[in-house]
């Protein structure tokens, strides 16, 4: 196929608008001057609503996600302090490797890849051990592409009085995130994903319980000091340390293209794409890894038996140009995880689609061609 | 007077050339793709005679250059040992608080700001602290404008057999380094000053013996792992954790404009817009904070007698459109920074000098106009 377009459908980084790109590409100015202060400003009040908070306060760190989760927990944990995480996929693990890692001792609540903990797991699982202090958990668990239920185990940390930490990196921004009704202490996410920017800045909010308990907290911690961060943003309208100046400034670009928009057309559209993806996955007769709580950010389709995901994934990306993403440890070769986060329209999906089938039939599959497309294009139609 | 234009001249962020402003406007791509590993690969490698190594590994960080000094730190030592470390500025006391935050005990050779670290010192430090495994220093010291003798404090470490530890952020591709020669074990700069970025990446080159040294290192570390880090881009050609896609594609294209331009070419733009600046300063009849031994990236100039140079700096940004940055802590209101690093050419050291000279006059001084950008122009003739 004479394909020289390239397309971004991976669960992150996802697309940039190019009215973002544009933005920082413009001349960088200094981090300590009223411009950019102004743009601090307005970027971290912008992203209240996407954590689904008032009384929060959005913390903007120079970092990938990975070091927002890293923020959060040796802000709020101390060694030889207890916690609750979830371990449903790659980034739960995650979660428990950096507790380890901080001497913190974490106690895992296993849930198979692909499904939902249950909110009573994590009830049993603190009272187990009351000495817990907080529960760890994805929104959206990108290995698996399910969601965990955090307005119910929000719940349960409230009636039992521990911190809610919560790993937002593939939901906010994707569907409705109510950080302070869910009783949320630390909501970290990036802006690779549904913020539609390039990587590079790690976002954490904390609620006011989460701001006490920093500053309890005797964990050593420098770049990474939240509290330095939050003095230096909300007092003083720059950042501790150098600031990422032209993803701050997309940031806010981004973040006006989103309200403008409107949050709730932004989460329909994201719920549409993820529909006609799952639609197609069962028209072409496949099966989701997480069928009984898909995230709508990223859908996960088991392979068919046979066919190489891994080798699947390469032809799509070299010989069509689309790229997705394949499954990570165990399920390295078994699933194709396909995006639809950031600059992307429901159209978009024809063409995801389109290729995965392509990609399949190359790869030895039988399936129906043209039944993925018209599954999409259905859900479309329903949509208008 | 009726001024649109901005400059830049800030000792970082410094100016980013619209090439590599644009070569990061390209489409966001995957960090885990041929392409991106070819970038990857590409950037560490032109990034080694900056260091001045060939011997050393060059690490990636998606953080700020503070980021870049905590994980130097980290991976090379452990709580309860003990270091030297320079403290002739800002940058110098952040290595000391750096180690006390997690639990080193640091031994502050205080520097007089402006005053270079004499190598007699550190070797009276390293007698009086035989257990001292490591010193630290600045290349450059941002906040003093002022250069530590790196090449003679190397003879002092390698005598003595401890680890030398250098903040090169404003003297990585200002100045020539030679990590090798003088035994750097870690180097660290960041994007945002001669490479030409925003910023947003930290870099750290490691010698052997650090990685020796991280190898055996218990601070926990997750984040900024960089053995880790390290075999996720040596050995696997991409990030442990989502690289900032867009500055790693910058800064291969800007490494190609370095390289292109030639490493000899650089230092000797570098060295005449420092010593225009200088000379200008002489002839307006002010002093520098640092006369023996000036930055040849910024040149700081002390205000006359009477002279408020925080509103001096204010004046030149907001009236003139000239960004340039006054004192830190205890030289505040008493120094301006003229930085020259970037995207910069010899002339436009005509501007920052022009615009300083405007705005003294502005602010109460009495100088002669016209003096100092007819001492740069006198610089600029001797280079022809």
């Amino acid at each position: 196929m004479p394909v020289t377009k390239q397309y971004l459908f991976t669960p992150g980084p996802a697309p940039v608008p190019p009215e973002v790109l544009l933005e920082m590409a413009r001349p960088v100015i200094h981090h300590r001057t009223p411009e950019f202060s102004a743009t601090l400003d307005s970027a971290r009040d912008r992203m209240k609503p996407l954590f689904g908070t008032t009384r929060g306060e959005v913390i903007l760190l120079a970092s990938s996600g990975t070091g927002g989760m890293e923020a959060a927990i040796i802000n709020l944990l101390q060694a030889g302090e207890e916690a609750i995480f979830v371990n449903g996929g790659k980034f739960g693990e995650r979660w428990g490797k950096l507790l380890g890692t901080f001497g913190m001792q974490g106690h895992e609540t296993k849930v198979e890849w692909g499904r939902a903990v249950r909110p009573e797991q994590i009830d049993d699982a603190l009272k187990s051990n009351p000495k817990a202090r907080a529960v760890l958990v994805q929104a959206s668990e990108t290995s698996t592409c399910a969601v965990h239920p955090i307005a119910a185990i929000g719940e349960v940390t409230k009636r039992r009085g521990v911190m809610l930490i919560v790993d937002g990196i593939t939901s906010v921004g994707v569907f409705e995130q109510k950080m302070d009704e869910w009783g949320v202490d630390a909501f970290v996410t990036g802006s690779q994903k549904a913020l539609m920017l390039p990587p590079g800045l790690g976002l954490v909010a904390l609620s006011e319980r989460a701001l006490d308990a920093a500053k309890q907290n005797r964990t050593p911690r420098f770049y990474f000091d939240l509290l330095k961060e939050l003095k230096a943003q909300r007092d003083e309208h720059t950042t501790a340390w150098t600031a990422a100046v032209s993803l701050v400034f997309g940031l806010n670009k981004s973040l006006e293209l989103i309200h403008d928009e409107t949050l709730p057309r932004v989460y329909a559209r994201h719920q549409v794409m993820a529909e006609a993806t799952r639609e197609a996955a069962k028209a072409l007769g496949l099966r989701l890894l997480a069928p009984d709580n898909p995230a709508p950010g990223v859908t996960g389709i088991l392979v068919p038996e046979g066919v190489d995901g891994g080798k699947l994934v390469r032809f799509m990306r070299d010989a069509l140009g689309v790229a997705v993403q394949g499954g990570q440890d165990q399920m390295k070769g078994k699933l194709v995880r396909i995006g639809h986060m950031g600059h992307l329209s429901p159209f978009d999906m024809l063409i995801a689609v389109g290729a995965f089938e392509l990609a399949l039939t190359q790869n030895g599959a039988k399936v129906p061609t043209g039944a993925g497309v018209a599954a999409v294009q259905a859900r479309l139609a329903r949509s208008i």
